[in-house]
């Protein structure tokens, strides 16, 4: 991020003059002088990415937002927060994320972004890997949730995903688990299986969950339009997968919006958190003791109650720790088998609950969804 | 690790008695009783794995150490000390190693393992991934050299090399960047540059240094001989690479012992360190002042003085941020060129110094080491 006057010399470079960057702001050459103190408030960098091509210039307003430094500028007064609240006076910096990193690999690019949002009032951070493409060409996205524990990183570092994304021409999203900072709500004994990088993919409805835990609609609605803003992503051709929590959050997800995610994968996946140590205590957590509210977040259960995909996939290591207690596959296998879903459970000698496991299957998952999605 | 009553009963049910076990170790009834409170010697570990075969076992004297928790056996006295000193009466578990990890990927196995080193006179980390392979069977070796601040984790968990090792029958080994622990003599200031992390793979002479960092004898001597009679290593085919300082140390140690290493490549080498801040710190501080005794240590000064590669391969990112102040491939480029070494120097253009990097073209290294070693 740069200061304010460096933002104000870029666009002055941009577009020739200083009169020229306050003719596609609109407002007046003065105004364009007090950006150098008080910042660019964003209604000028909406006006300007609007107008850029009227001076042959091609620049995008995130490109802009990348230049501004946001919090540095509230936190100066330079911009008022009010530019960034909704109309309940929350922080809402609507569709706009700024570049944390952006890293060439396998011909793309590995980025990583953040952005405050709107389902959990927090700022979210995700990764996402580009693959190398034409201009102009937009291509099929996978959708990876991660586990317990995990932020984005995990798998953008140990998943070895790049290869087979820049070989398949497949965007590749890796959402944080949870909301997370001030005021967000935790385990009351800080433990690793519930609150903090374990959000289970649920809207929580009891307090204190609920004021932040909302990962639901941050998965199905908020994220999803993110990345069609503002990456080359075809969203008519959307798949998802995840492992162990997020396995289920991509089988639940998945299963409840069949028109939107056209592959559906995971690996150990815990299918039935209705029956599982973990999976009871963040439904109790996050919902209360109905466990008629908790169907909408377990895969049998959505299956059982009519989800008809046409094909699931799921790997599974025969050496993973939580395979009888938590993850039980065997349930999904009958469900699947009861509904007629044709589901290709593989079970693997050997393998374990970590990386090791996902990154010697991840590949094939990526040919699996891009065949889906071709 | 499990306790001694567990080794004894392990091994009085692999051989049927204890009785039984006492013949093939040598020794009466009575000591196995007593190993149950003094932990199993050494050297009876030793007659068991030397003489299983007598009663058809197939056990090896590595897996009977894996049993036995060595430190913890000393901490209580159970095991004498004075089992694993020299005749110095330094620290001294001779070839044997321990298993800290092993875990399936891509069909084989990764594991993480420490040792006593004699080189170093600390423990040493290191790991090494055994791709599939037939019983009986022997598969080449290539050495991963890591850079400053790295461990053996970093490429074993960034790299992405499993797929690519299974693919060509490759062993990788990955070895620390320094002797660590109490009484190791760090940098002056702890900066990330010399002293732990930051071996630079040199024999040093100065004190303090020279108690412990002799990463050059235990690259070349030592940790080969443990490769070697631990895994299904065929060290007639042994290739080395490395990345930044461990470039260097992949060019120089293969330089040096071209008999050895077959193949050589690196990824962002510090390719003279003679002419960069990073190596006259490090080479002044583990060497002194005489710039004579530097030249074993500089792969351009080695080419230079007459070691003649068949073929070396460089891969350098155009936008490391170390290009110009550490990297300088220029200089091997015209060392080769003097001295009619065919170098392969793939400049690729958006590239930093991560392992977004390396992992993006240490597949091609290993087809290429592989191609080779054949």
């Amino acid at each position: 991020m740069e200061d304010n006057n460096n933002t104000v010399d870029k666009l002055v470079r941009l577009f020739g003059s200083q009169k020229a960057v306050a003719e596609i702001a609109q407002c007046s050459p003065n105004s364009v002088s007090n950006w150098r103190k008080r910042g660019v408030p964003l209604k000028s960098a909406k006006a300007i990415s609007d107008n850029a091509h009227l001076k042959n210039v091609d620049i995008t307003m995130q490109q802009i937002v990348d230049w501004i430094d946001i919090d540095k500028n509230i936190e100066n007064g330079a911009i008022k927060s009010s530019d960034f609240q909704n109309s309940k006076g929350e922080a809402n910096y609507g569709r706009l994320m700024k570049t944390l990193s952006s890293i060439k690999s396998h011909g793309g690019v590995q980025g990583v972004y953040t952005h405050q949002s709107d389902a959990t009032h927090t700022p979210m951070t995700f990764s996402v890997f580009v693959p190398p493409h034409e201009a102009g060409q937009t291509l099929p996205v996978l959708w990876y949730l991660s586990g317990l524990t995990c932020t984005h990183a995990n798998v953008m570092e140990k998943g070895e995903y790049r290869q087979a994304c820049a070989e398949h021409g497949v965007i590749f999203v890796a959402p944080d688990t949870s909301p997370r900072g001030d005021g967000v709500a935790d385990d009351p004994d800080g433990a690793y299986d519930f609150g903090l990088g374990a959000g289970f993919y649920v809207n929580a409805t009891r307090a204190p969950y609920s004021n932040h835990y909302k990962m639901r609609d941050y998965i199905e609605k908020e994220l999803p339009r993110l990345i069609a803003e503002n990456f080359p992503a075809d969203m008519s051709r959307q798949g998802i997968t995840g492992h162990s929590m997020g396995g289920h959050g991509a089988l639940t997800i998945g299963l409840r919006n069949l028109d939107v995610y056209k592959s559906i994968s995971a690996f150990s996946p815990i299918v039935s958190p209705v029956a599982c140590p973990w999976g009871q205590k963040a439904l109790t957590g996050y919902l209360g003791g109905d466990q008629k509210t908790w169907e909408d977040y377990d895969a049998c259960a959505l299956i059982k109650n009519g989800a008809h995909a046409d094909h699931l996939l799921i790997d599974q290591g025969l050496a993973d720790d939580f395979l009888e207690s938590q993850l039980k596959p065997d349930l999904i296998e009958a469900a699947c088998r009861d509904h007629d879903i044709k589901l290709n459970l593989r079970r693997h000698a050997g393998y374990d609950h970590s990386y090791y496991f996902i990154s010697t299957f991840l590949a094939d998952h990526i040919a699996w969804h891009k065949e889906q999605l071709k």
